[in-house]
């Protein structure tokens, strides 16, 4: 798209969940961004209200949160980010994409390119298929040249075991039905709703697996490494809730293809990513949640156990920031040719 | 040993480490126990004062803690325990085997029956081989004869893993080069000593793996399984540090052999673990840290994939309970014929 | 009450909320317990269901949990504890004071002598004023001579707070308009329901104050301190949230009467407590949570400031211990003639 | 100072604990700092290695950290921050003062006036008194214009307290002899170092008191106090410890002198702060720790107890950033005559 520089008008579609918080955190810093609309949906009843009577951490920020309607954003901005739970955008998006009206959802809504899929993993109604096509999915890493107007973003899983894998399968390094991925969440993955699975008393001082082979990251993962390599086999992947708030840590586990040597798998990391600025290629250092949480950044180490002939990588991420948020404003800046790195926080909250 | 019903006389040594605490209360409580006596060793410089100056929470229990004296232990207490870092019980041991003097040792001097192997993991010199030897390794489930007067109890790592994968290993049920665990433990594992990475800052909102495929549980758990199946291969090892004080998670995968049913899987550990007060079974429901925290639960639950043909078996423990202090009084129990429950806590601290 | 040695039998209303749930832990350990029943109550829709499915914590405890009826429990069981939510009680209580059949209630609905200041500070009917005169107030170090059958269990924050000004008031040691309380709680004293307040992320990495001067165990302080002295003024009584799930600590600030030294602080607090088994007078060490979480202990120590002429009096205990279900098993101890501290924790959960 | 727009270099002394790292990040992400140099200092050895090699969560940035010399300094950069421990400083400072060199102390080194006061507080020698004269207190919402070369940044506590009480005192709204202040901090505020009250299993789960009326700020508080109101009295002060990383949060108790009115409280606030862009005037809304932490804001509320007198006011910061690293930025700011939020944030790290 034609560079704006300086001047970019933005609407937020459900700025007051975590990941809005954080993509409005983002915008309002961002050098390219003149001004922020925000439009409430349905799902959250949000509208009506100002930002910070519904954040007061914000105390200072009282834009008025409105209600959305296709026309009126369309008018009074450049680009929508829709950072709205799954369902929503699939039921709003068609005058968008009609007027090749440029969108970044942060939903799943448009991730899986089949429809069964989405229905099978959602257990919702799923957008039209000639709309799935039309949507480009942004793992911003592999994907810097947007050509389209709707990106969806990746979920956070996908992200994090994603950028751990993609050198192994791009350079044929790893047996293909030996992918398991142990990944582990911080809390506010599921978001602001109240359940009994984020009450404190239940996630302090435990930790628990949910939905073991049923996370809807799942098919998310398989599309895009079936791209990287039509013969992968199905993976193991399993998510553990633990007690933090932000942060999120795949650990997987891979058998090297006969012959493979460490020094490939180092050579194969750093080609992939020595220009990707949010990646950190820690090689045989592990990384730990806090040398990311707060910034954009992804870092993968890795381990190897010659005696099992395990590959062990691992692949942290801020699950609100690269997992959501920081990534959606990657895509952005991909997308209307900014510097990748524009406006993303490049320090981690440390300590 | 001859039941010796309501009079048994115990020692501890090493009663101010985090095991040893716990072991303390344990046996503050337990019904045949009439007579406590707390011995210091260097390692902690704890002798010469009372215990509840050096554990302040437990204001009552002014014991003298004293100065370790193997003849004194002898002539004052029936059976003694030792709550000790390693490379401790292996300096101090041989007059208490040459009088076939009981002992139960929590440390890792003498579950490894192979010199060679402990010197190589523990980065210290072993006990003498014919000392090794005389040790029985103490995982109460599978040893519930106990014949002799040394006992070597399990190390948390090993006691959930071993636990997790016995009746696989046992019917034969698994792939056996698929062994893959991906463990998590609280803080309290570590143990009281001081280090950057026991720091508040460093663990709080934070995972990280430490000593991967490098931690000195791995040995024991191999010469265990390979008792079970002399055919299994080495496995793949991972710890991860979790922001919780007290809790054990191994998160076990492996690939089930061609034809093998989850009817076989839930057979398996249904008749294994039917006589064992403190292995819950829970089937297909995957068991959370806080079922099992404050008490001496091992709970194990299971999910299958069958597009990737892997079996999940998650098995959690107290890393305190029945990952030291608790098998440790099960051992002592099973030792002295009192019945296995004796004394042992039942409930979990919940919520 | 007649003792009943080893033959009671018990009642509970309400065992799967967070008190229930340790009274139910305490009770199946007591050893003049031998039979618990439990019944559900509206509010939470328990009954025609098994315990352990509402607690799979307690996986082995398959107790049903039955329909309440007041007939029933006088048929079925010596006593009844009920771990209600304010409301319930006063509304089921009838048919037992009528027949004199043992109740200990751990709501805060027979707390407060006066139905006016009930309804104040509860926002709902109070029970009948015949039925609150009935009715003793267990705390329980103030009230060993228990001769009615109806007890009204103490709350969380006015037990750490009576215990921690009973002896400066009695002694009258104290400026009775000075009385600054700064109390701070761990989730659990505000129940298992879900509210923005119990999600993980807003815990998590955060204190803060609610119901500033407006928490309806003011009330009931300031009633037992009028008993204590009558000329004692309204409180300042502040509660913050602070990320732990267990424990409370009221931290108390008061100036001394003109010529009290630190000795008379000291004599009337050891005078005090000297035979209260679940005090532990720290004196000027200051207690800790985990000094007493998982005990049924309530610990207090002190400061003195003399340039500002402040005593700081430090009281913490469990609050789901001391704070509600412990307390009710001593009041039931009480009651029954057992000794003070039958089936009681004396060992904190520690480390 | 003349405004050097754009081409600051600034030296860094201590980088690499808490406060430093945080100061780092703010500086690196300055718009008027071009070059950052950082020295190492005796006391952490830190020196002749990178900064990520120290700090490994700032994979990225290898900037060398050289030993310090006072020349080097004053040659090569126009600012020097000391992020340094107690004691460090004033064994430094002396060609700094003498050549008139911009320096900005973080430690305490130089708060307070009296050495006497400093030595009895800090249990350390204290500067030279004419080094103590020349120092200015750096509180920047009350010390805008800075006259000289030489800041000692506010403590955390003392910041807190300070900001919550200046309208009080100023406008002579309270009874001088009733402040109390019950404040809580996060671990970091206790830096680095390894210590049993910094371990994870003492911190987690707990809370407990700290330097009851002795903590180190008090006299810095009470020294600005007098300037506001040389009546003041002596105040209680006490810290607690709190299992969070980062936040601070002054719960300040005050008797309203007779007469005044909550409408007067809210007028002096909202007067004193309405030009300071970094403390947000709550009102009646009490602040939690997370609306500030990741911000230099500081959140100030109240709740007025009518029965009891008692004004309770809530200031909240970050320990790390308005309570050391960004105020010290502010301070920079204000010194060099840039806008006072240049380069500092303005969002709270939320959730």
């Amino acid at each position: 798209m034609n560079l704006r520089d300086g001047q970019m008008r933005i609407g937020i579609l459900g700025a007051t969940g975590y990941s809005g918080i954080v993509l409005y955190s983002l915008l309002r810093q961002h050098p390219q961004v003149t001004q922020i609309k925000l439009y409430g949906h349905q799902g959250n009843n949000e509208s009506a209200a100002l930002f910070n009577e519904r954040v007061p951490a914000f105390k200072t920020e009282n834009y008025p949160i409105e209600a959305f309607s296709a026309n009126q954003v369309m008018q009074e901005t450049d680009c929508l980010f829709c950072a709205t739970p799954a369902g929503v955008t699939s039921q709003l998006i068609e005058p968008f994409i009609k007027n090749n009206f440029p969108v970044i959802d942060l939903s799943g809504d448009f991730r899986l390119k089949d429809p069964t899929s989405y229905e099978k993993w959602y257990h919702r109604p799923a957008a039209k298929q000639e709309q799935l096509t039309h949507a480009e999915y942004g793992l911003a890493e592999f994907h810097h040249s947007i050509s389209g107007h709707y990106i969806a973003n990746p979920g956070c899983y996908a992200t994090a075991t994603l950028l751990g894998l993609a050198p192994l399968l791009l350079e044929h390094l790893i047996d293909l039905q030996s992918i398991i991925v142990d990944a582990k969440s911080g809390v506010s993955g599921s978001g602001k709703k109240l359940s009994a699975s984020s009450h404190f008393t239940f996630i302090n001082e435990n930790i628990s697996l949910y939905k073991l082979n049923a996370h809807q990251h799942i098919p998310e993962i398989m599309q895009q490494l079936k791209l990287w390599d039509p013969a992968v086999k199905p993976i193991q992947f399993s998510t553990t809730l633990i007690p933090v708030t932000r942060g999120l840590m795949a650990t997987i586990y891979v058998k090297l293809r006969s012959g493979v040597t460490r020094r490939q798998v180092t050579a194969a990391f750093q080609a992939q990513y020595q220009n990707s600025p949010f990646v950190r290629w820690r090689n045989q250092q592990l990384p730990d949640l806090k040398a990311v949480v707060g910034s954009n950044f992804c870092d993968i180490g890795y381990g190897y156990n010659p005696a099992a002939n395990v590959l062990t990588v691992v692949s942290v991420i801020d699950n609100l920031v690269k997992g959501a948020a920081g990534q959606a404003v990657q895509n952005f800046n991909l997308m209307w040719g900014f510097p990748e790195e524009t406006g993303l926080p490049q320090f981690p909250v440390f300590p």
